[in-house]
Parts: structure tokens; C-alpha cells; sequence
């Protein structure tokens, strides 16, 4: 008799966005003559810049011939991209080889897989508000049990809010794997480096090990922050590194992200001794991913040409003004607002303590703007709202003007 | 402390090919003046047809304009690439409704993932030969014990051999979940319909589940064979199928393939209560993947048009004539050999009860072939020996008249 992996039935509702998703069909549907402006789900709009274009071209048409069409490649990605990423790291001041890099179709895919590698028995933390996909992996996977209250039980979940700076605080309790989002999706706030040093510190300490999700690196604008978790010494004992080139590069369809695991990281076994996580790692992907499409991977490397790396940074530049724009236009409307300096998103506080629903279902009827209730992402960020900087120009100026204007 | 799955752990060496590859690497370094024929992994070399790369092409360019461009798209696939795989179904004589369809990045990664949504307790059937995939990814589940003798404990394994006619018998105690491969890699079998209608009625009357891998369903030369499980009346309440893009279509480089969870298959959860397996199928794809890169979709739906088709079945055609060739030509050299007619494998007897890997190198050192040693697939496959059809035309007919003529 087949039975089902139970653990799934422990999952509250659907995931985020499938609701918000229902919601707005739902508000067209019966007002069809208005004009709905998203800033919600964090999906890219500009188009893939003419290098990223021409690489994948000129890859498609090798596909076409018989003497440069590829079958399979290296399940962990091709030399001609993991070499570029290893020197684009160097030039962020943080040591990874090219075969501690690990070429993956999302940084979703690999966040949520990573889980798999270690023990149902870790105690995980994560922070909350957070990225929902890291805790729903480890529900599925056995490692917390129901929920209550919007947490599930064994889950360790460390409050990052405005009272603490976004900075979320060392764990009471001793934790095994803790999940890092920096810059931070959904708070927009960045890790300070003496934070991070804590962070290395605790996870040395306790032989803990790091998750560092830095989806967002490429928005930093300020200078001296932390790109990668490696610029922290010692972080390479305790770390594993997820990037991608969704947001960075308007990837989000087209699909290619990658992680690190340095070779220096050991995890204990069940008989106590140490193994290498990388190779854990290498046999996961290897027995259970193909690696990632040719054209795509040759699109990707573009990335890290200079013509490449310029055109994707005007498409960054071009959000991140969208961002000042919302964070500027809030401010003048008496919001509180944080974020958007180094990340593309706004999280700002719903006014007299709104709750992130009611302050949603407002947005969407009076003013025709979607974005994401904080409570969403954790019940930390019950009264918090999120706005997305991925947008066309004219919209996110129209949908700034309609809150400050019309939002009751 | 973080803790490892101590499960990897459990794991026999390496996966196959990355032995193989070692060994020819060797070979070659040592004589760098020998032409090497690989006909071991099977990977396609024929360039993807005209209507594919055109595909592919316009949704480069759509990638490249604001009007057209194409962010996050739905998990399970675009309407315009499930509802051809849909109608493909229906011509074949399956009932399978686009939403039924998973769209994926390979067939691998779908029969390694599909596990996670059962209960590490239930009881897995394989066949003996069998695609190292499914064996792998339950040992990493924690489904099996250690290793002894080739073998998993709690892993109920299925020979499939010539005295059997590689057909598996019904096992004799109670299996829950059962892998089957039909055409079969590595032996090239194809299930009848009556072994077929047989499983189906096992799987009812146990309550137990059948993943059937259909990834070499194009190879299928001879009228009335099955081609799809869903052809036998009840198999939607009790079959998965997998199919793939990467030998129908030359995309082992390019990443596309498509999984079948019917809504009418239903598993038990603790409680022993009935729960959708499709639910929990969406559930796992829409939080751990984002699904395939726009214009690998786009490419992939070009296969399901009358232009599209012609072009893929005239390289399958290619591919068989060569399966024909390699076939044909053992057997005029007094192998035995199964397989190549309905499938692009050959699976010949080692002359003299030789060990699969002697052959292996014999092969290698005398007449510089490539393939791929039977044991490698499990211990029956002990004594066998894998050939891909999967070659330019020349090289196949070369490496059959080494075999022939030098081989000693």
C-alpha cells in the first residue's frame, strides 16, 4: 500500500503569491476597465539585454550543426561559465574555485534542495518575516511538526523587525543550519559586515552551518557592504553561498542561478565524524539534475563580459531609481518605509497598524496597486507591506502618485 | 552540530558513466593516435531540426523586446507546450489532460524527485538491470539499509534477464512502489501489453503505485506495442509516467521532459486516509522549481507540430537504422544480442560468461570502442553489455566491423 509523504499535509495553505494571484483575478474580473498596476511578485519586465541576446543566438545556432551541437555537459556547469563567476567573485574580494560552483536552473530550486543533504534531525532557524520557500522545504522534509499559529514547531524563528534594526539576533537555543537572506527578501535591509562576523563566529562555534541567500547581491549600491558571505574570513568552513541570475540579469524566465559549497565545509555523520559537503553536494546534482540548458548557460556567461556586465547594471540601475522613487514618494506621504536602498524591494509599515491584508485588499480596490502583505512572509511581519521595484518607469510612477493621492 | 543525511553515505562508489569516463580518459591519454568510438553513454549527436532551432530562434527574439519578453511563467509548464503534449497522449490512445502534465528540465530529475512526495517507509520494486536513478535516490531517502553483495537491503529487486525474456516477475512479498522502464534501458525490452495489464492489476489490488519511465517511447518501431501506461484501462488510478525530450528529440543538451500525474491516483497518508498524489506533485514542483526556460518551451512545442514531428522521427529513423546496423552485424559475429529494434539499445551476452567490465576494456583496448558494462545496471546485468544506437553513421558502421574483424 502507497502511502504519501505525510509531512506535506502539515503545509499551510497555499504558497503566497498563488493567493495574491487569486485575489487580483478576482478585482478584474469585475472591474475590467481598470488599469492594474503590479508591484507584487518580484518578476522582472525589462528585456534581456543585446550581449546576453547575441550569446544565446550564436549558441542556438551551434545546436544547428552537427559539429558544434552539445549533448549532455558537466552536470555542475560548463568551465567557460564557472570560470567567469569564479573571478567575478575575486573581484568581490571572496575566494571560490571554479569547481566549489555548482551551475543550477534557480536559486529557488537550490535553496530548496540543499535541505536534502543533511540530517531531518538539524534544528533549523530562519528568520521571519522570510523567503517561504525555505521553510516549506523543511516541513515537507520531516523537520518541524504542525503548525500553530502561523509557526510550525521544532522551527527555530528569529524576529527581524523595525525594533531590531532587521538584524536578526543569535538564537537562544542551539541551532545546526540557519538560513541568511542578504540583501533581504522581503525587508530590503543588508547585513552589516560585524553582524556577519557573528553570524561566522556563532556557526564556528556550534558547528552550525550558514545558508547564504544572495539573490540580491547585485543591488547593493552602497559602497562597503557585503556582497558575499566569503569576504567574512572563515566563512568558507561554515557557509554555502546561493546566487542567481534571476533578478541580477532578467533571468526570471529564462532560468539560471548558481551555489557555492566550499570544499573547506565539513558536517558531522551519524557516527560522528566529518564528511565533505561538497561532495554530499556533487552526488546529489550529479544523480538528480542534468545541468542547465546549453544556450542558457552560454547566455549566462555573457553576463560576465564587460559589454554584459554593463548592460545588466543599467537594468539594475534602471529598478533601483524605480526604488527611490516608491521609498521617496512614501516618505512624502508619511509612510514608514525601509529597503530599496540596497535592494529592489520596499517594506514599509501599513499605516495605523493595518493589518497586511486589510492594507492589501485597500491598495487593490481604491488605488489599483498590487503588492505583497508582509504577513505573507512570517508573523513578524504582520502589519509590514512589501513593494516591488521591478517595474516599467511610467507605472511605478503612476502607482506612487495614485497611493499619495488617492489611497484612503 | 550540523548533521549530514548519513544516507549518501550508504552509496556504492560512483554513478557509472563518471567510472567509464575515467577509464577512456586513461586510454586515450595513453594513445593519443587511436580513434575512440563512443557508443557508451547515450547521448544523441544529431543537431535539433530546423523547425526546433526556428522555434528557438523567434523566442530569442521575444526575449529581447518589453512588449514580448517572458518573466516567471506558471511551474507546470506554458498552455502552448501541455496542450500538444495532451493531444500527443490522445493519439497514442492515452487520456491525459493538460493539467495533468508537469513540464520539467529532465526525466532524471523528475524520477529522482518523485520520491520525496512518498513515505520514507514504503517498499520499493526495481528491476535487475535497472537505471541507477531510481536505486540511488531511495538509498538517499533512507529506503534501504547498507549495501551487500551489488545489493540494497529493503529494495525488493526484479530480475530481467534472457531466461525471463526481460520481462520482471510479479514480486512475492508486498511492494509498494514499483519502478518499471518500458522500452527498457539498459536492455531495450519492451513490456507487452498483457505483462502490462498484469502490473496494472497488481498495483490495484495492493494499493500500490507504478512510476513507469517512458523516456524511449519514440523508439518504438513495431505496430501494437504500448507506448504510453495510460493505454491500459485502470492505470490512471495507480501509474506515473515520465517522458523526455532528450533522445525523442535530440535534447540531452538542451532540457526539456514531462511527467503525468493523473488526478484520478490517490495514496494513503498516516491516517490512512486517501490524499490526491497530483496535489502533492504540484505542491512539490510550484515550491522547489520555477519551471523551464522560455525558449527551450518554445523549442520543445515545435516537436508537436506536423513539421516538427516529421523532422524528429526522420533522427529517430537515423538512430534506429543504427541500432539496426550494430544488430544486425553482432549477429553475423555470432553474439547474442537483445534489444535495438524498439528501443536505441543493444544488449548483447559477453562472449564466454566474460565479466562486464573485462568486456569493457577488451573493447576499449582492442578496437577502441566504447560501451557500457551490463553490471553497471545491477547484478543481473552481470555478463551483459550495452550498446547505444546513439552515433554518426559511419562511426557505428567502423565500430561494428572493428567488433567484427578484431575483436579478439
Amino acid at each position: 500500500m502507497a502511502k504519501i509523504n505525510s509531512n506535506y499535509q502539515k503545509l499551510q495553505a497555499g504558497y503566497l503569491f498563488p493567493e495574491i494571484g487569486k485575489r487580483v483575478r478576482a478585482y478584474v474580473a469585475e472591474h475590467p476597465d481598470k488599469k492594474v498596476i503590479r508591484l507584487g511578485i518580484g518578476d522582472v519586465v525589462l528585456p534581456l539585454p543585446a550581449p546576453i541576446l547575441d550569446a544565446m543566438r550564436a549558441a542556438v545556432e551551434e545546436m544547428g550543426k552537427v559539429e558544434t551541437f552539445k549533448g549532455y555537459g558537466p552536470e555542475q556547469g560548463y568551465d567557460f561559465l564557472l570560470n567567469p563567476i569564479s573571478a567575478h567573485f575575486k573581484s568581490q574580494g571572496a575566494e571560490v574555485a571554479p569547481d566549489e560552483i555548482f551551475v543550477s536552473d534557480g536559486s529557488k530550486c537550490d535553496t530548496a534542495n540543499i535541505q536534502e543533504i543533511f540530517d531531518v534531525d538539524n534544528v533549523i532557524a530562519v528568520t521571519d518575516p522570510v523567503y517561504p520557500v525555505y521553510v516549506d522545504t523543511n516541513v515537507m522534509a520531516g523537520r518541524t511538526t504542525e503548525a500553530a499559529g502561523g509557526r510550525y514547531g521544532k522551527l527555530v524563528y528569529m524576529p527581524t523587525t523595525a525594533e531590531n534594526g532587521f538584524d536578526p539576533e543569535l538564537p537562544k537555543v542551539k541551532t545546526d543550519i540557519i538560513y541568511l537572506c542578504s540583501p533581504n527578501n522581503p525587508t530590503g535591509a543588508v547585513m552589516s559586515r560585524a553582524s556577519l562576523e557573528k553570524w561566522v563566529k556563532y556557526a564556528k562555534a556550534n558547528e552550525a552551518i550558514i545558508l547564504f541567500d544572495a539573490a540580491y547581491e547585485a543591488f547593493i549600491t552602497e559602497p562597503g557592504l557585503v556582497r558575499s558571505i566569503y569576504e567574512i574570513p572563515g566563512a568558507r568552513e561554515v557557509a554555502i553561498e546561493f546566487r542567481s541570475l534571476s533578478k541580477t540579469a532578467g533571468f526570471t524566465g529564462t532560468r539560471c542561478a548558481y551555489t557555492v559549497v566550499p570544499k573547506d565545509l565539513k558536517a558531522r555523520n551519524a557516527a560522528g565524524d566529518f564528511a565533505s559537503v561538497h561532495a554530499l553536494w556533487n552526488r546529489r546534482q550529479t544523480t538528480k539534475f542534468n545541468g542547465v540548458s546549453y544556450p542558457i548557460q552560454k547566455a549566462a556567461a555573457a553576463i560576465f563580459t564587460p559589454e554584459g556586465a554593463k548592460a545588466v547594471k543599467a537594468n539594475v540601475d534602471y529598478y533601483m531609481e524605480n526604488a527611490r522613487i516608491i521609498r521617496e514618494g512614501l516618505k512624502s506621504a508619511d509612510y514608514t518605509v525601509y529597503g530599496g536602498v540596497n535592494a529592489p524591494y520596499i517594506w514599509l509599515k501599513t499605516p495605523q497598524g493595518m493589518s497586511s491584508w486589510d492594507f492589501f485588499d485597500n491598495l487593490l480596490s481604491q488605488v489599483q496597486v498590487v503588492g505583497t502583505p508582509g504577513s505573507g512572509f512570517g508573523s513578524c511581519g504582520e502589519g509590514y507591506f512589501r513593494l516591488s521595484a521591478f517595474g516599467i518607469r511610467e507605472n511605478v510612477i503612476e502607482a506612487v502618485e495614485r497611493i499619495r493621492t488617492r489611497l484612503k
